[in-house]
């Protein structure tokens, strides 16, 4: 399998992502990575005794983080990003990797690699993490600001083949992200899309309370992109908060220094569990090829995660099971 | 001034209400407080030497917490919520206060107390802890799931005066929550709320991602009430699950079973800091008199913290400076 790694985005491109090349290469002798940026950037850091199954695709631009996505697509061409984007359109990459402006891939995915047949809106998909370890999926993160219930439907069927095909889990349960649990709760979009989850074939658990999301009481939630993009920030905020309270306690006095250095693993182990980046690898689902956003603050660990549930991805035909759920096949 | 308490309202109702009044009563012996529920429960509570700034008005129902609300607040007439309601109304109280069912308090403020002359749709806010300990005044919480971008507007006009009247803020610094700080951010209300709020005469200071309210960079937070129910109760999920994380990890083990126990009121410290109790009493702005809702699970302390809040906005005229604000006075 083939492997388009856009090498120059991110906050800590290119290095990050030609490392992660390189341990993927090594661990992976069955897939091609295909590091795609500026060849006189990326090649010393290749070094000599490149592998064999890592080459440069030559992209002179770069998609910065605060250009405007839809311009940035259409003008610079040459980027990494949208060559890699051409890449899975023509066929010579089975998915493509971005850890760049997210606005950008999007528009990649529905301008460059164009969307799945049957699809109004592509969702972008994120992991978050669970107390029983098995994280939740939840999407749209913000790909479509203005969703219709038809698109919440739409994302519950493509959320329901991702776990299923790339995490193997039987029958995952599907929640809708909602203000309180009973069937009449919420605004208008969500309260035409219980009906239209109800009558889907999938398993759907009804609507989940978002202080419930992180206790694992479904493996995929929905929701529109905008209360989406709020849970995960509200989420990311108030972790790094609470860590931020803790230091300045912790370190308050000469006691609680010393008591604190002995539990710093414990205090790493929590940080660690409560970061995306372990989970790194978003999917944007609904684009006709596989199209996965990296976190912008990726290091190399977390690229390679990425890396290996895009490998899980295609080994188990997501594509084309998307594709066949869609049109109801 | 005359304060109306829910006694049977709340998770550790009437214990708690009765021990905040009695708390109160002394504190603040200009403050009347009127103890809204069953007198053969609450007499008993109060004891022999109930203070002279106490009284039972007496209210035989009680709307449970799973009643729907709109329903018991039009059967229930002399339930301890609705009584509470009709004392504003009738100019009996200055306030009322509850822990109970925040939907049937919705439904007292909209139906029983009315609304404010020009606000369409009230909304219900809530202070959120910040890093630099002045907290966040966020609204709205859930009152109005379909928001239009002019009661985003009322919103922003009856916060800031919110906070320059109860907790003597100058010039409060207004932000809407985005999912991202450029101007052009976000979903068609956003998009529209944004241009009216730059209008309005506020101190706008423009759209705010969740992940930064936490960090003090405004003092009111405007939000539809969908986003704004999945915000808070993101946060809270947040912080509980790190605080079960830690729980876990700092028990496993003898060495960091010792190191934590010195930590203890560490780990306290940070708690109190994100618990939303700490700052009880959160308005509903927009009804024609002041109507206060407690956290579900107040305990006597809350109950006071909200008493107190209730104290200094009737104090400082907040209803009638609201009706000033929004009849453009």
């Amino acid at each position: 399998m083939r492997i388009a790694i856009d090498a120059m985005g991110g906050d800590h491109a290119p290095h990050a992502q030609v490392e992660s090349a390189l341990s993927a290469a090594a661990e992976w002798p069955d897939t091609h990575l295909i590091l795609v940026g500026n060849p006189e950037v990326l090649q010393p850091l290749l070094g000599q005794g490149a592998p064999r199954n890592i080459s440069i695709e030559s992209a002179m631009e770069i998609i910065a983080n605060d250009d405007e996505p839809v311009k940035a697509v259409r003008r610079k061409t040459n980027s990494s990003m949208v060559v890699a984007g051409r890449l899975v359109k023509d066929g010579l990459a089975d998915a493509m990797i971005s850890a760049g402006n997210t606005g950008a891939l999007m528009t990649v995915g529905l301008l460059v690699v164009g969307r799945l047949k049957g699809i109004e809106r592509p969702g972008l998909a994120a992991i978050f993490p669970t107390l029983d370890n098995v994280g939740v999926l939840a999407l749209d993160m913000g790909a479509n600001m203005d969703a219709k219930p038809e698109h919440l439907l739409q994302y519950a069927l493509m959320g329901s083949v991702y776990r299923s095909k790339v995490h193997g889990i039987h029958k995952p349960r599907v929640g809708l992200l909602n203000v309180g649990t009973e069937a009449a709760k919420g605004n208008e979009l969500t309260k035409l899309a219980f009906g239209m989850l109800e009558e889907a074939p999938i398993n759907f658990v009804g609507n989940i309370e978002a202080r419930d999301v992180l206790d694992g009481k479904c493996d995929v939630i929905i929701c529109d992109g905008f209360s989406g993009n709020i849970m995960l920030k509200s989420l990311e905020g108030a972790a790094s908060t609470i860590f931020k309270l803790l230091r300045e306690e912790l370190t308050s006095s000469f006691t609680s220094k010393l008591a604190a250095a002995a539990l710093k693993p414990s205090f790493r182990r929590v940080r660690d569990r409560m970061d995306y980046n372990e989970y790194n690898g978003a999917p944007l689902l609904g684009v006709n090829g596989l199209v996965v956003k990296g976190h912008g603050s990726s290091d190399a660990k977390a690229m390679k995660t990425a890396i290996r549930q895009t490998r899980t991805a295609i080994g188990n035909g997501l594509i084309s099971a998307l594709a066949d759920e869609i049109s109801g096949k």
